[in-house]
């Protein structure tokens, strides 16, 4: 079976080449499908197990959060938390450490970070008095494991960076610079922002060593305003809610009040059941597609997109990543703004990409330029849309015919 | 048509009679269809507006702002801010406002509040050391007017209420609440939780002179995973984010950034798209269908309700709400547990209904009792739903033998 067979989204577009997964992802037919399932027969809230339905919801609740812990590698489901997406995650993460920092303790980031994995760093960092700084990177873009001695010590509390980045994709190898990290020093938080690596690679928390992680099931073929927040046990005991409300407490009285136990100490308020559900599905699919097989089949497009890349004139171009193997390609077409070739590739070949700076706000600086193309593609792409996307390229000059 | 009609779930569960409205209620068939139909044709995200599905995109943001702005009576769509939920919208009011406190401030509460109402506000008390106390209510569990200014003083800086309790469903006079808060003291932020109040009144915020109201889509026939903030402006401007990331800002440098205008500023990270576009769907069905009429089927289901009660041997029960016209029914069979009644009511009767103390944890202590049973209906309840629930109470004597 063709991957794309599970996308009925492309029965509807059929003219669509859909190069924009990095933003999201196109979502499995079943996954819409469950989404529904849940609102027409399930419907009901949880914080209550009294009639069928309801207790249909906690069961599914249950359920979920345990194939999330199958799927990233983690032991026990209680530490899987469920918020609205990579950025809730990220932000309960900062302001929920606040009161773990000393004036002047450090957090180190990298400048490939997106603004959820930097703003929220920095916003506390104003708050609390603490420094921000930033890893150095290799000229491949990634974490430079032998220089970063030269950025952790006695104040350096939390290490938290992407695996990927959402520009480049460049992946970094989470292991051996959790190694370093913890050689240097014992207990800092490292946490990983999986939003861009979720769909792309296979993660196995557990061996990566790291002590939180954070990512959004929209960019898995998976249902809108859902995300997945996982830590330590440790950490979830002293991390303190950033939402307060229903089912995050066992008792309020007029002096007092007790906090859940986890995970439902970080879940107050109606939890979006129907993307739990819909994720659950999610998740049964991948198992069946298998991951390290779609992994491959991305690998094989972009090494194909390679091959074919060689019929082009690269001297029109500028080519920020073709050395990774993960499926996003950064580009820009010399001396021409790429908002305009951007649109080109949308009117002439209906080719959907993003432009801009990604929300990677200090990555640019990295690249020297203001605004690059990103394409980026999923296991639903073709060699067929490879085909055409070279087709574009080689047709690059007539792109001022297009857009006046 | 009947409003039924327009909810299949009743014919996947043609037995039910679903009286947990108050915790969620079920979903109109056209936003359940129509949440799929982002998924299945337009599925991009925002953020950018190149090729044609991301403009549809921007173009659905900003149109349900403005049907979501014209439903509560408010002038300005960017004063209209999507979050995951009510719970999430408080919590944004309350740590939002952190910066706006002077130590000893006061913030005024009901001890009707739901605990999304109750505990933001205490943790955020505890943590930079404010007073929080409670307006006093009347013998109806009503805000009583007259005793305002007993509660109101120099240091008041925030009254944050419930427009209906979701115990009681009770339903408070705000506009001359706000009328005699504002004659006491002017510059006071008057919240209004509206979770319970949005299905079953008409709203006009404009006219009631609050200063912010929160409310939740799944609540009023709507998706899950999306809620509403609204605040004027001017408090809008001064508040801080509680979430940053993608698309919150405009510029982040080493040194500096700048936040997005509003509403970008507090809707950091990919938004519920497919829940905004089905609820824009959601409130057209709701105009075509009238709210007013929609209401006033309700309150006849009310009073049909106390009208057959009479039927019954009203010494065995204790009812707590009968007064009030709002769609909500809190009981308990005398010197029975309410879990046990509740559960008999689900076997026998396969009525569905909430026991406990609905998320309102200081309320319990205002009716002297631990636990109650609490009936909520909608417009999708008929009389033969409450023809059942009368013979059920009728019934009560046998509800130990379906227990055991």
């Amino acid at each position: 079976m063709n991957f794309k067979d599970n996308f009925s989204y492309f029965k509807n577009n059929s003219q669509e080449i859909y190069f924009d997964s990095s933003a999201t992802s196109i979502k499995f037919d079943k996954v819409i499908e469950a989404q529904s399932e849940y609102d027409l027969k399930i419907a009901a809230n949880t914080h209550n197990n009294l009639f069928d339905n309801a207790y249909k919801a906690n069961q599914i609740l249950l359920e979920t959060r345990q194939k999330v812990a199958n799927f990233i590698g983690v032991d026990d489901y209680r530490e899987i938390i469920f918020t609205s997406g990579t950025t809730h995650s990220l932000n309960q993460l900062a302001f929920g450490l606040r009161k773990e920092f000393n004036e002047k303790d450090e957090i180190l980031l990298t400048k490939l970070e997106h603004s959820s994995n930097l703003l929220p760093w920095r916003v506390l960092a104003e708050e609390e008095n603490l420094k921000v700084d930033y890893l150095e990177l290799d000229e491949n873009f990634l974490i430079d494991i032998s220089k970063i001695s030269n950025k952790v010590n006695d104040k350096t509390k939390v290490i938290s960076f992407a695996m990927n980045s959402n520009t480049i994709g460049s992946l970094n190898n989470v292991k051996q610079i959790v190694k370093e990290i913890r050689r240097i020093k014992k207990n800092i938080i490292i946490i990983l922002d999986l939003a861009q690596s979720i769909a792309h690679n296979k993660i196995n928390l557990k061996e990566l060593d790291v002590d939180c992680a954070a990512f959004s099931t929209h960019k898995l073929y998976g249902p809108f305003g859902l995300g997945i927040l996982w830590a330590r046990k440790e950490i979830l005991e002293k991390l303190k809610p950033i939402f307060y409300g229903g089912g995050n407490n066992t008792s309020i009285s007029v002096d007092n009040y007790k906090l859940a136990p986890i995970p439902e100490k970080f879940e107050a308020g109606t939890l979006n059941l129907s993307a739990i559900y819909a994720f659950k599905k999610c998740l049964e699919l991948i198992q069946k597609l298998n991951i390290e097989r779609m992994i491959s089949y991305e690998e094989e497009l972009k090494n194909y997109f390679k091959l074919r890349l060689k019929e082009i004139d690269l001297s029109k171009f500028d080519f920020y990543n073709l050395k990774n193997n993960q499926p996003i390609v950064l580009f820009n077409l010399k001396n021409v703004n790429s908002q305009d070739f951007g649109s080109f590739l949308n009117k002439k070949y209906k080719i959907s990409v993003r432009v801009g700076k990604h929300c990677a706000r200090l990555a640019n600086d990295l690249f020297k330029v203001g605004s690059t193309i990103r394409v980026s593609f999923s296991i639903y792409n073709t060699k067929e849309d490879i085909d055409k996307f070279i087709e574009a390229l080689k047709d690059c000059d007539s792109w001022i015919e297009e857009i006046i």
